[in-house]
């Protein structure tokens, strides 16, 4: 038996990427596309395409009955869900498993603890993964709060328990305005995301986001392959990530890697996850966990070796992991930049006819992507339109490369934030791998001025 | 002080690929481009570009006054001629390095000694490299011919001593025959080379290609890089590449790259070199050894992780090589196809505006090509236009992952060669690795009846 065609519920570079791996498995693809992406690079090569429903995300997407209808017609035997949209949706997981296809990505119930950020806390620390000092769960009145602070120290920060991306979160600097920030954060969370629900945590001034990728075969088994350094954000919103940290020592990898693939042994996790931290003073702080491929996967790949996607079939497929913990080795270093059809210094987003295509090409260059001449890049999704991913022996010798990679490559027709990332890599400071999650607005801000 | 500036004599993908090496070491580069070529990917990322002529090769691309000229006008301090063209012409390479500009290449007296076959053959056999038994040099009556082909025994080959590409090459069968076929081969190398010289071998009924890379220090330091399989040829072309060979055990590996190594440290060579070999029932026989970068070199970086352009231009600086030979380790397997824009089955060259370029991205998927949509492929020059290079933990991986690369590969507005190469990728001999230098002609014969 075994899985012998993958419907893809995505779009975009990831859609490819997902089709790739399967193609390269002999495993045959369905892409389902809004309306808007009927000539997307992914439908054009898959061997079946189904429009499941009009742009909007909503209506194709994330549209469940749509894209189950379409596996069924299109007779899939499995569902690789990618990032972002239903990826994350445990009751889309159940669904595909209750009708008899395989489930592309972990477990629903894990999917389900995971996405709620109090529960996802709660299991973290009963898992042993450090957590950022706080409330252990929900906070819901003033005297708690007030409480939990001065236990913990100020600076506190509050946020919202199923939130994200910013909303509702709150930095209180001193007791006098823990009351009112509270309630801040409570209505804009109320507003956001239909929840009120906030919880309290120690504030770290300066972190670095690293995280851990682990994958465990569901029954018990798990590793992990090690950080990414993803510190270079705006807007909470990744930009360069790179793999291994600069920060992050041997040791230190062996250490959080092993509590994390141990956390994965005991959950008895399946398929692909990625565990985030913030670090700061040689401590890791758990924030969350995905529990799915990430957008940065690739550098992960390109230091390891190990086709992340490919390995997420062979766990959906019932099979083992193809490498054991003791065969993982880091090689070199990697840094993906993420292209964005916008505005490189407004960020205002950029879609439309791309006149003109040339991607980065020659040795340890690898660009994921849709984007052809002539293509239009809709203006309904994500502004993500590439990842240029470059290996090299050393940081520096990968830096070198990713400077040549930048220069040569072409998108035009459309804003792109390749001058953005031109610049960054002259900075000293990324250079020199010297950066917190705050570095990149700030010189943002600076650059303005 | 070391190198600064490097004038690339050379055109296509090439020339791309030695100016990606320079920029990631810091270094700039001088395009030097025909009328024909102004408007190429390299001269277009060069950070100079000088028009040394017409598009006759002879009034540009060989033009060594032009090229010097260029250089110094440019301020060039160094010299990388590629493959091709002027790259195996001692006399140039005398002319840069009397002009104090660093040649990025052998010696050259060991390309002068390389480049006339029958005296590559006599230093091969002095150096300790298994030669095919035939004429110690040249033959010239047809007496001594008739002893030496009964020594070795029929079948034997006459072949022209400044030849290359088939021509002067006659295969004879029996003494009958002799006489004949070494007028004719010899008129022919007249014809052809401007030398009438022939020399005569043991005729291989069924040899594969098999070529070691080398890599010296010039100062009797040297290493090899393992061997490349080159069978797949039509006319003496070569069509595609693998490393390592499907037929070369580990043992014979180490074995056969340290008597070439050996030999590169007894020459005391300097830079890149390729010792090729036939290789029949287990025996090597040593046929040429070419003082240059090969086309097929990215399959040896894919599976040693060494940047050879890099090489190249360290020793050229003077620098020693980055790595030892127990620093090099084989990993997985890379094959490379050729696109040509040809037609894939008559092989007529189809140069012309290329309307549509998509190249194959992903995982271990690297494209050297300097195409474009919107390129015009010139007419004057040679038609490869693109490799495509695939790497694998296995070959079989490497295989299928080749396999999905040519399906999404796009090249339109001209023909290329990729049905070509998507049908080999389906034939069971090539899939199983049993090929010789004789199967794609053969192949190519059978298909068409």
């Amino acid at each position: 038996m075994g899985i012998s065609r993958i419907l893809i519920a995505n779009r975009g570079e990831i859609a490819l990427r997902i089709h790739r791996a399967a193609h390269e498995m002999g495993i045959e693809t369905v892409a389902v596309h809004s309306t808007a992406d009927a000539d997307a690079m992914h439908v054009r090569l898959a061997d079946h395409a189904v429009c499941i429903g009009p742009p909007s995300a909503t209506d194709s997407y994330l549209n469940i009955a749509a894209i189950i209808s379409a596996a069924e017609v299109a007779h899939a035997d499995a569902i690789h869900p990618g990032y972002g949209f239903l990826s994350e949706n445990a009751r889309f997981a159940e669904i595909v498993e209750a009708h008899d296809i395989a489930w592309i990505g972990p477990k629903p119930e894990h999917i389900r603890t995971m996405g709620d950020k109090v529960q996802a806390k709660k299991t973290a620390g009963e898992l042993g993964l450090p957590l950022v000092p706080g409330s252990a769960g929900a906070v819901s009145d003033y005297d708690e709060a007030r409480q939990i602070a001065a236990e913990i120290g100020y600076p506190v920060i509050i946020k919202a328990a199923s939130g994200g991306g910013g909303r509702g979160m709150k930095v209180c600097e001193a007791e006098d305005q823990l009351e009112t920030l509270m309630k801040q954060a409570g209505s804009e969370a109320k507003a956001a995301f239909g929840d009120a629900t906030v919880y309290i945590e120690k504030y770290l001034g300066n972190p670095r986001h690293i995280e851990f990728q682990v994958f465990g075969d569901g029954r018990g088994g798990a590793i992990h392959l090690g950080e990414r350094d993803c510190s270079l954000q705006r807007r909470h919103q990744k930009v360069l990530e790179e793999a291994p940290s600069p920060v992050i020592s041997d040791e230190d990898r062996t250490r959080m890697g092993e509590v994390c693939a141990q956390a994965m042994r005991d959950m008895q996790y399946r398929g692909a996850g990625t565990i985030e931290f913030l670090w700061e003073d040689g401590e890791f702080y758990f924030i969350e966990m995905n529990t799915r491929l990430q957008v940065e996967h690739p550098v992960t790949e390109a230091i390891t070796g190990v086709d992340l996607v490919r390995e997420q079939i062979r766990i959906a497929d019932g099979k083992s992991l193809s490498c054991e913990q003791k065969d993982i080795e880091f090689k070199g270093h990697a840094i993906e930049c993420r292209i964005n059809a916008e505005d490189p210094f407004t960020f205002a987003p950029s879609p439309g006819l791309v006149t003109s295509y040339h991607p980065a090409g020659g040795m340890h260059v690898r660009v994921d992507s849709g984007l052809y001449a002539g293509y239009r890049i809709p203006p309904y999704y994500d502004s993500m339109v590439a990842k240029l991913i470059v290996y090299g022996r050393t940081r520096e010798r990968c830096i070198m490369r990713l400077r040549r990679a930048l220069e040569e490559m072409v998108v035009e027709g459309v804003k792109t934030n390749i001058p953005l990332h031109r610049e960054l890599l002259q900075q000293d400071d990324v250079l020199s791998g010297d950066y917190s999650i705050k570095w990149l607005e700030d010189w943002l801000e600076e650059r303005e001025d």
